[in-house]
């Protein structure tokens, strides 16, 4: 809905391309974005790339929206934990249970990532897809970020989702491949971002065929993270993309296998939280969305940098308005 | 190819939207998709669908091509093993090996789907997926189906093309959703008939990411198949069709999921096996394709069946040249 506004007002006072990207300021990672689309959408270059092959992935969490203090998935699933907890005394007798409960998260997090799994499976399953797709959007109507007091839905990045529009201008086709619910974010990427659910890859949960309905099972499925990033893009798209998008050593892999594409010029590029003003700055040591191992190939391969603080005039589209 | 070139004349000629099915005869199967179609795509009528819900699957294997005397993609197992058991001694001391490699079908067949998924995992593994696709290439060229002597894409079912360009050509999306390999078909069929990759959705083998490559390993991921069909949907298109395109009883649960789409008008076609002259004629009692609970099914719901006998004008493209 948003992009749709933005690229309206865009074409209308369109004169060049780079004017899609009216959020950024004239960086180096700009203009390396419009370099790549210039060059590789030109029939007369030689890195030309016919439209069937400009497949691009985008990580979601610190990528395209905010993941601090934590990602905004496991803040819908503990409070749904809580929304359901009366129905459920029995959870008073189970450690994990309790201290998610009582909002003891350190105790939640030294059950590991085996005890955050038995959370969200326990609040994400049993009921049919859509039927949870409707929770989802529904607590994201309500539920505030406890920084900004705004909607978790309006903490998007709006030079990232001009980037989606001028990239899909260009006829690239954009692909969400996140750690994130692929459920969950197909519950309300598709009107936030305008990409279709068919366009949005994901962790997922098991799930089985009954009367008509996909009924969602106390069980995981798949892990969508770092290594088997590349396997989930080749599950679900079959190509090896041309651009890869992403802000942690969890999308280094992803980024890797875009890089080694020998039959087209490439584009790789990590969003750097460096504006702890704005947003958030991270990267070597944090716990959510590190950024170390990826950071160093990057500079090493010289791929794109963004640098949050110095290459956005905004970072949230909130911002545009009081501008 | 031959459904751009089919377009491209149909398009020259075109003075009303029944014309894209020529290959039909002026059936009741053909006057039903016509009226879906005028129907669910006119803004002025309650049984409109929004082109973003104008998700359609179709089976392939039986549907889209032939599939006799067995699945096409066993025969490439079958000579893969051929070729490469020179370099497998080993094979003449394990039966099921043997049996494949001395052309014992029965006695292959005694080892039930067990041992064709040994048998398929092992020609199937241990390379990349583009180079495994690259062989599928190099054995459609050259091998040849031993009833009609011809390309194994030769078998493909013109009317069936020209359903998909006139379901495409009102701005339905068409996704393959087959029990064959998800690598397999990705391999020729979107040169076939022009689907990308994305669109085509099988069963797989495990694969991992490694050194810039996604290898095949031997072992399996995905059976797509009966209760597994709407699974998969769900998982790589995350949308209940409005159109669901089969031949066996495989492809029930597919079509009563599509059927049980509580938001849109849908469709559902049986393609019924009728001509043992142009093609074959089976259904209740068949080994490869049975449609026996499926075609009960479709006649009470008086969901769509196309007598391939009496509503297609030619069955193969080749066909048409002999005109």
């Amino acid at each position: 809905m948003l992009r749709l506004l933005i690229t309206l007002s865009l074409l209308l006072s369109l004169t060049h391309a780079r004017e899609y990207l009216i959020s950024w300021n004239d960086s180096k990672s700009k203009q390396e974005i419009i370099e790549f689309v210039n060059k590789t959408t030109n029939p007369e270059s030689s890195n030309y790339i016919p439209i069937k092959d400009r497949i691009t992935v985008f990580d979601n969490d610190g990528t395209l929206w905010s993941e601090k203090p934590m990602y905004f998935q496991l803040n819908f699933i503990f409070d749904k934990l809580n929304e359901i907890a009366k129905d459920h005394p029995e959870w008073q007798k189970k450690p994990l249970f309790k201290a998610a409960v009582d909002g003891d998260m350190k105790k939640v997090l030294s059950f590991g990532e085996k005890g955050l799994l038995e959370l969200a499976t326990t609040v994400q399953s049993g009921m049919s897809v859509p039927e949870y797709q409707e929770q989802v959007r529904d607590w994201l109507k309500d539920a505030k970020h406890p920084r900004f007091n705004r909607a978790y839905s309006d903490l998007i990045y709006q030079p990232m989702m001009e980037l989606i529009t001028y990239l899909e201008a260009n006829d690239f086709k954009v692909f969400i491949v996140s750690g994130g619910g692929i459920d969950f974010m197909r519950a309300f990427i598709p009107a936030l971002y305008e990409l279709p659910a068919e366009q949005i890859i994901g962790s997922s949960g098991a799930v089985k065929y009954e009367d008509g309905k996909i009924i969602k099972l106390p069980k995981l499925n798949f892990i969508d993270d770092k290594e088997t990033k590349p396997v989930a893009i080749n599950y679900h798209i079959g190509k090896q993309p041309v651009g890869a998008f992403g802000n942690s050593d969890g999308d280094l892999a992803m980024m890797q296998y875009t890089d080694a594409n020998r039959e087209h010029k490439t584009l790789q590029l990590y969003v750097h939280h460096t504006d702890a003003k704005r947003e958030w700055a991270y990267d070597r040591v944090s716990h959510v969305g590190k950024l170390d191992k990826g950071l160093d190939y990057a500079l090493d391969k010289r791929w794109t940098i963004v640098d949050m603080k110095k290459d956005w005039k905004v970072i949230f589209p909130f911002e545009l308005n009081t501008k």
